[in-house]
């Protein structure tokens, strides 16, 4: 058992049944997501003690979603309770040749508030081996940005590795700053980074041609660096996709098998769950098993409903060997 | 048929099923409401051309508020379209010695923002019989403020009735403006007002001693004044409340049934109702009628899940006359 | 265990969940019912050997509707498929004091084109102790009419004992005949009958002033009548009614206790379930019982959902002797 | 924004959810839907003005079915209500290779006795664009019949141009009429007809080898006659079809895409979609765009539940241009 | 019409609903199913005369269960109802490459402690063409097996065809027997077995290398055996198998279609429809039709949620010969 | 904060939604819940740590079982993980005059065979203020029995308030012990007890003739005792309780008010609920507000589905001193 420290906003996800559209809903289903806190939900599932780091309001539905993160095994001890509104996304589930589609309710939410000075770094950090961020929070407010820094100087202070999923939104970064004025500063930081080209060029302000190009830079400009890990997915509809993914160190590669994903429950938290997955597997093993595990993990998550991936170390292990698939296990 | 005009923002209703809390829902009711919208759906449903006055966000939403205003009968050529938030409730129903909780959500939504020069006051309000505002409205921001007296002003040039709902509520009114620096002018320009004594005393800034005392004083400051309308309502608990209502001429009183009400199934909307059926009842009769109209208008909301009466106007009078209550209609 | 052949349509009810009224459901509950094999359902349950007949269309739902009356205990060995369709009625529950609505869709059903001619009368009346009609199933169509009539006829060539629900209903009786030119005859056959003044007066074309006038000339009319019950429902709300019931032989009066009923859950079926616990009870008790055991019943159907009592022998016999009334049964 | 008038049956459309059986159904999902409805709905949801002209029952389901169309964007000014009963079709949805099932109950609807009299055609048809039609109309009744003939020749007077799908269906037609008695008349009124060889087969009681020779008789015989559009569905299983289209002028033909379609979420209401979609793109564009435009809105209707489609101009421009099909919009 | 006797236990079966998790589950779906009802109920379906022989509790869930039966047109007059438990199972639906899960809650359960001298068994067995059992039976209790032998001896005597599907389920055996022990000796007593090789090497402790070993050497041991059936299936996922079957006689050998089932709805009873098919064809037809017949209902079963097949002999008669695959049938 | 350890079996809690009979039921509602661990739950809902000590099956169930509990906000770091069959209650609501019944699934659970001997009592006990024990753990089994009673000697020993719920329920105690055996030594380790007249003659063996002869007896008897708290309820029906309660000291009583309760939505876990409120009272206030508060507790419980009260101290508070009751806070 490992001990994980995560932090990010975790929005009240709102969501029609039954592949409605928002237009004929009459019920949505209520849940509690978020990228990083999908994250620690797969590693707290697995037996790691993980304290989540967010901030909700102290009415009742903010309560519910700590209760929430609670169920799922994760410390919330350390989570902020203050006056205001809960982050809300609503989300259409797509089907076949229709997309997905997520409204964004989450401007102003308290988490965009949050105050770093308030958290007790000492207790929180104690003997933690890992710290988990996003780029979606230094996109949300100054606070939030600031609120990153602090948690990547007070985890770099303590020799805690630090895992980063860079996780570039366009439509975020309305506060005033560009991403690149904030995340270079944070991936300095980090260990480990989950990206794409696309992100290293959004964040970096850079204009790489293509991964080969953006990691060997990588590798160069941040020094402490050990790992880039990303994912690749090829969209065929809502409904069914292909997935993969590949870790780099320094010098070496390690490639995940490639899973043929029909008939998806739902693809939200899916690149979550991968990241869970491989933070698991640099834990307790090697780059070469970590990226299998988390893409297994990945998979398997298409095939839950929810945020959270909700499936045993075992279970995934049997994926990763391609064991009793599709058999009904009595 | 007549031609009524209301005004108000509309919000997305979401409710835990069942008696549920907040803390133990997993899916959401989905409703629209809004104390104004709620009144024109009553009177649309009994065959008046109602047009509603709001503004909704231009995505999925915002299009399923405004269909659902239609599908109430609504006339929604007028309503605004434009980038950004719908305001929210979350409704918890009580049950028994257990309040009723409502969350309001609805800071900045884009009704916060209605441009009240966007509206084409001349088609709105040609041959208008009536228009119907609260004091919602003007507690919600500076537009909305300017909205309502910009309404109240195009209906006074154009001899309509003007009905206005006070509805003083304190945790309203946070953009900078009091109560009394507002409301005064726009009740200058309202012919029937439905209020008590804590309205009065809050939007004029007096402290009246006694609701008789309010009203000699009321129909001497407003000369547009024709009527007073106010209910009572004994909240024994959650699910039994006792209801009548009277209505007040310049020099004359007409007293409503008093309605028991146990095992109420939905208590939200019900002065909407009673607003509904009086506003239905002094354009069509007299106030005698009006009184006991609507005041079994809003007793029967009470038996009505939603924010909306959806009540016959033959089903209310069959309940002012005492006709086969309870009875299975066949 | 008694033999009890029934005879009636059964038919689809179609119903709005959770108070909802029909303008609002987007969901219906499906349930299959009729007055007469309600009775039959209950006769069932409680052990009794009930052969039901009637006819339904050869297609899947009229497959369900067997179905669901083989669930309940009924023998539907002897049902009649044809092609054509079933009858329908939407059912709108009420609540307080908002009435309940049903919309029957039963024009043209299977049913009233049932063949009498076709069913295997020494089979299905062989060793039968009872048989149940109501007054719905003459007023449905000139051949429901006459099946009636056929049952009654071969149910008196054989001794057995007749209950007969006379059961006026306004809004039925449209194929040409009147209630008059056919009651009559069949009530010569009925030797126990469920009616009050209104039921005599429309079958018999009388006027009687009273319960007790209509009684004594009954009972000379009809030589093989021996009792009739009636029951008295006062109704405060949809939700809230007060019940008893009285059996009256050629000179005895047996009352049973009056039950409040607030919190109603269902109201529909209530007096099948009177009549099923009256048939029970003059079966295999005696008139006092009967009574009070079909007015548990009927009193105790207020708490069910569906059609169908649903309550066991001893269920109803504590509620007769009202034991643990309230408790919770571990 | 174009002025369509539509006219058809709206049934009531009941259906038990998540694959079950008609036989094991506890809940009937309720929606409303027919064929041009459908049709109008697409319509009136990408902006246009869209009249249906219908006839509902003038109960409380009755005034559901109008609002339901109200809600999807549809002008029910015009609809007649009188008393009787409105049309239903069960529909049991198919999965895999077990087909989808529907019960039609449609028989005596108020549609069917519907009074072509009583319609104001010179308002409806006032600056109209367009009129929709379908071949299901004259099938149901000479009343039906008679409305379609009547609709046909004012919109004729009037240079509106006539869409017709021909959509034969061999168990309508039992009122006397055959089709080749009530069709040629109104096809000879129409300037566009979606349909197939067998339509044609039927509908002019011809013997048609194949599309080819149908096509260039039908040229020579109707001389209003512009456009020909018809659609191939390849049915590999009730959850997996493939469909395109094509449309044909004289002297020309426009090909769409083809569409693989696994995992279908509701069949029904595709051809209305297709049809609306061809309606858009001719009234606004060119046929090549029509045929592109109505098949992507095919397409995207099998992902949707319900008669409706309910997707967006945006959406299904999307689709015919191949982009971000399966991605999450945020 | 035949007369099929059927035997095993029928458990409670709990499932959580839309490919939920039981850790994320706040309803449960509520069915009974048992390998041996499920073939009965099949059976039973298509018109035949099923007696199912089993033990519950005489408490309302135990009445629910046998209710159940007698809805899916089982004979239910021969059951126990004695005090005790329902023997329960939880499944968990798997989708994609995720696994089902059942948890069995079965132990003490009122079927594992049977009596069979209390069944009547000239009457259940009177006219009977045909007994089926299954191998799970004598798995779970000394009176099981007990019961078990009884019934074929009972069978023997009476010369009805007896089939048994073998079924050999490692995590049952616990009461002390070894399959081995028990097996041989109802076997003898079997006429058409359904088996493969591993279910004859575990019952009968042999280490036979392959089927066609096996079958040989079956055939000569048992001199009942007329026919040997098997079912091939690939699971690709739990969303997606392949099947197909064969039939065995002495010298012959009967093969199925193979069908293909992407979009799996239920996979749970596909073997039980399969048997149901094969006895119904081997009753009624030839080797060949039965093993299409029961293949196609096998695949069919995938389709249907729940553990009974539900479809009639017609819709599979269609999927044997390949017509209207896919179409919606009006 | 105070810290409580509670004790007890948890059970999975089946029940039909919407006052369904079992007979009718398709789906159940799935909670969890045990008479300690809800007076646990309460009492971390307003804060205090509270460990619950308990075993569960070491699948997936008994990990959800354990997830809820962490989600009402109990510390469930000492739960026995073992393979077995958690206990499970199925609870039919009643309604009106229908009683409620729980059909009891629990022999063989993990619970009966917990080991006391593996607990941690110096982790668990440290600094703990109070511990919650009742009558029905000993009852369950000779390990159950061990359990408590070493659980008791611990807190002893570190002079741990010791809270004790007697709660005699005669359909336990099949293991072989009578309660007279067994309960005299753990009432001698308790401090408050739960108990009313008939607890104690049968928890003691006793005759007592009414509550206060046991109540001075009991005084006498226990050293330790410094509390015995009762409850009063009137059942009129399911749907209508009254309720009250008292405290009594050696030489003082404190009565709570008594609380109307029509319209009941949950009756189960409302003792728990008044235990709870009691013990937090005592904790933190003295025996005049703990009597009220646990009995303001005990009334609001009524109101919310599900085994657990969920409302905050505040709620409870409110309706101590009578404000606000039935209104809508917003």
């Amino acid at each position: 058992m490992k001990k994980i420290v995560s932090l990010g906003e975790v929005m009240l996800r709102l969501s029609p049944p039954s592949s409605q559209r928002f237009f004929q809903a009459h019920q949505l289903d209520l849940e509690f997501g978020g990228s990083e806190a999908n994250v620690g939900a797969a590693l707290a599932f697995w037996g790691h003690h993980v304290i989540h780091l967010t901030a909700f309001p102290d009415h009742e539905i903010g309560l519910a979603a700590a209760a929430n993160l609670r169920r799922c095994g994760i410390d919330t001890s350390f989570i902020q309770f203050t006056e205001g509104r809960i982050g809300v996304y609503f989300l259409e589930q797509g089907a076949m040749q229709r997309s997905s589609k997520i409204i964004y309710d989450r401007a102003d939410s308290v988490f965009t508030k949050v105050d770093s000075s308030k958290f007790n770094w000492d207790s929180i950090l104690k003997d933690a081996d890992a710290l988990h961020w996003s780029g979606i929070t230094p996109a949300l407010s100054q606070e939030c940005a600031d609120f990153t820094l602090r948690a990547l100087e007070e985890a770099n202070k303590r020799n805690i590795t630090v895992f980063g999923d860079l996780n570039y939104r366009s439509n975020l970064w309305n506060y005033g700053k560009k991403p690149h004025e904030m995340m270079p500063e944070l991936m300095a930081f980090t260990n480990v980074m989950i990206a794409g080209t696309r992100d290293f060029n959004n964040c970096l302000d850079e204009n790489y041609g293509g991964f080969e190009a953006a990691k060997s830079d990588l590798f160069k400009k941040f020094k402490n660096l050990k790992y880039i890990a990303n994912t690749k997915r090829e969209s065929l509809s809502s409904s069914h996709n292909r997935i993969s993914a590949k870790i780099y160190s320094h010098d070496q590669t390690f490639s995940s098998k490639e899973y043929d994903l029909p008939q998806i429950v739902d693809r939200v938290g899916t690149g979550d769950a991968f990241a869970g997955g491989l933070i698991h597997g640099l834990l307790t093993h090697d780059p070469m098993q970590a990226i299998e595990f988390g893409m297994a993990a990945g998979a398997l998550k298409h095939s839950v409903p929810g945020d959270v991936l909700l499936c045993s170390e075992a279970e995934i292990q049997e994926l990763v060997v391609g064991e009793s698939i599709g058999k009904i296990k009595r």
